[in-house]
């Protein structure tokens, strides 16, 4: 029977009550569960479009305003998402954030390149950050980007939106449960092939990389979270066959990646092709295989007694509300901080180092 | 409807008229679509029994002997196969076998690093010789062993039973006939969780090699008949967590190969884990993807357009029926000879070679 008191408890646990924005008002439970996220987009590409019509969903967060070069862009959104004029900025006003009091946190849909300055100016503002991966382009920016906003004390997210998927989740836990046994290896793949051959993915000015960066941090990340370990050297080689195309950023790269318990992840990344999109876990006592396993859905799986069933979501909807309620109510993030990007920069970056050394080993620092 | 004429033309279609052991009693078509390939085993280990035990299906060649240095086997499988104790030598008398003319063929499954010596007796012999795989323990071992059976006119075929396994024929059709578009990517992956520590899988001196040696040929041979190319260099990179187990040879080895068109096939073999046997061939147009790929079956496959359908056989059974034509007949074997053995050495010496130098790329000649 639920009885009021019995329903008030109810209502308590289920809405974590540690009020970031702790004004006497917001203080009661109720209001913090009705409080909403409000995310302003930086760079509106048509990844922040994806993103802001996902959130359309979220109970607990919407978009409320936009950063953007280029003005008619910003009109657009501001019309489709409804928001206030006053709450769209462009690169140059984009430090008077700082004196909007309804804009919450910004999401960093920027070029690669455009991650760090961009992080930057957010916390610097007193916003607290999502930004895409990979979080930066090079391991030291990555630091400065978690240098500033603890010094800011502003959340930093990066988004790793399957950490929110439930075919991603039943794979950690039941790694993590102990039902797979002990994990012995890996194969994580992610690639497609790229259209445009004028598109900034292209330009390392732009993306930092090619790939690697783009898409092969998925593979890095799933291999992860498949073991639960950091990699503790990795090795890598390259392959190139388009030199006009690819002349700036790589095209396809293989890499090994070893962990401390002995598990290796074999792993392959590629801008030239498609169907390139699985990780496959083994374990002692079962495996467990996502396949399509990074892309956007929906996702699928199976373990030595059959397909797994898991509800198909949205991602970026469930990583916005999971995003949402870590800011709001400070709540635990799965794995998807500043930190956790910042491995991923760090193996990626030993991993370009292995290519320029002719495939060597190269041992990681975290 | 079939006339007389129609019938024979339709019979000496069928079966190749370029009788070998050309007699002129053994001249006539029908005659020659009669006889057996009457095969010695030298080494009666639990393969030898496994393939001579395939061979009951085959229409076409029958266990006639055995070469072994146990008396008792010997005599085992006399009994059990219904052959001549005079068909029977120890290694001592092997050479004796030039005088049985109820002997054909000698299939060495004897250990790796017999299979040079052996099959240079039985080439001296004037045997025709099957190996199993891998051929030898060295690329000079190999070419030896060419040579031999070509002085000697005899046929060199080695065990790559899966050329003849129907599953693993429709890949190479589907490759070959341009089905699967531009073949982009392989993942070839063997392996298997080892027993016994004190077989004789694990010392070098009998194996030559571990895991690599013993079945990550399979992911080597298997990237080769996926992409219809030769690979033209190698890197490689070993793991190794059981240092008593696997004091002797290697334990798990990831490795990628280049191939001449762009391809790039990232493979791995274990002694470590199970649930490990796996080919993905991406084309443009399709890919298709053998899991389980190398095993003893029933194989699986499936292409974008679903399950791919295709009976299921032993595949020593075919293999020997296979073989035993191609000898007895002169039909052209589908990439099983010595020549193509020698490719795989020279690919395994790279790959060792390429983990002696850290995981440096290796140029491969042929």
């Amino acid at each position: 029977m639920t009885t009021r008191r019995n329903f008030l408890k109810k209502v308590t646990a289920t809405s974590v009550v540690l009020p970031l924005i702790s004004t006497l008002e917001e203080s009661c439970a109720q209001k913090q569960a009705d409080r909403k996220l409000r995310v302003a987009f930086c760079g509106l590409g048509s990844y922040a479009r994806r993103v802001a019509d996902a959130m359309k969903d979220s109970p607990n967060c919407i978009v409320a305003g936009a950063i953007s070069g280029t003005p008619s862009k910003l009109e657009e959104w501001a019309k489709k998402y409804n928001f206030s004029k006053e709450n769209c900025y462009s690169y140059d006003t984009f430090d008077n954030i700082k004196n909007n009091p309804n804009i919450d946190a910004v999401y960093v849909t920027s070029t690669n390149a455009l991650h760090h300055p961009h992080t930057l100016k957010a916390a610097k503002a007193g916003k607290h950050v999502i930004c895409e991966k990979p979080m930066s382009v090079t391991v030291k920016e990555a630091e400065e980007m978690i240098a500033a906003c603890k010094a800011a004390n502003v959340k930093l997210l990066i988004g790793y939106r399957l950490h929110f998927e439930p075919f991603t989740r039943e794979l950690i836990r039941m790694r993590a449960s102990g039902e797979l046994g002990q994990i012995s290896f890996v194969n994580a793949t992610m690639g497609f092939k790229i259209g445009d051959p004028n598109q900034w993915r292209l330009k390392k000015e732009h993306a930092g990389g090619g790939a690697m960066m783009d898409v092969g941090i998925y593979a890095i990340n799933g291999a992860r979270y498949a073991t639960g370990e950091e990699p503790i050297w990795v090795a890598a080689q390259e392959l190139k066959t388009d030199f006009e195309k690819f002349k700036e950023v790589d095209e396809t790269i293989t890499w090994q990646m070893g962990f401390p318990s002995g598990v290796v992840a074999n792993c392959a990344t590629t801008y030239n092709f498609n169907n390139f999109d699985r990780l496959y876990v083994a374990g002692n006592k079962d495996y467990y295989e996502l396949y399509p396993a990074f892309g956007y859905g929906p996702l699928k799986a199976k373990t030595g007694k059959g397909e797994v069933n898991q509800p198909v979501v949205t991602h970026q909807t469930v990583q916005m509300t999971g995003m949402a309620d870590c800011i709001l109510n400070n709540t635990p993030h799965p794995n998807c901080d500043g930190e956790e990007g910042l491995k991923d920069m760090k193996i990626i970056e030993a991993i370009y180092q292995s290519i320029a050394n002719n495939g060597a080993k190269v041992m990681i620092k975290y």
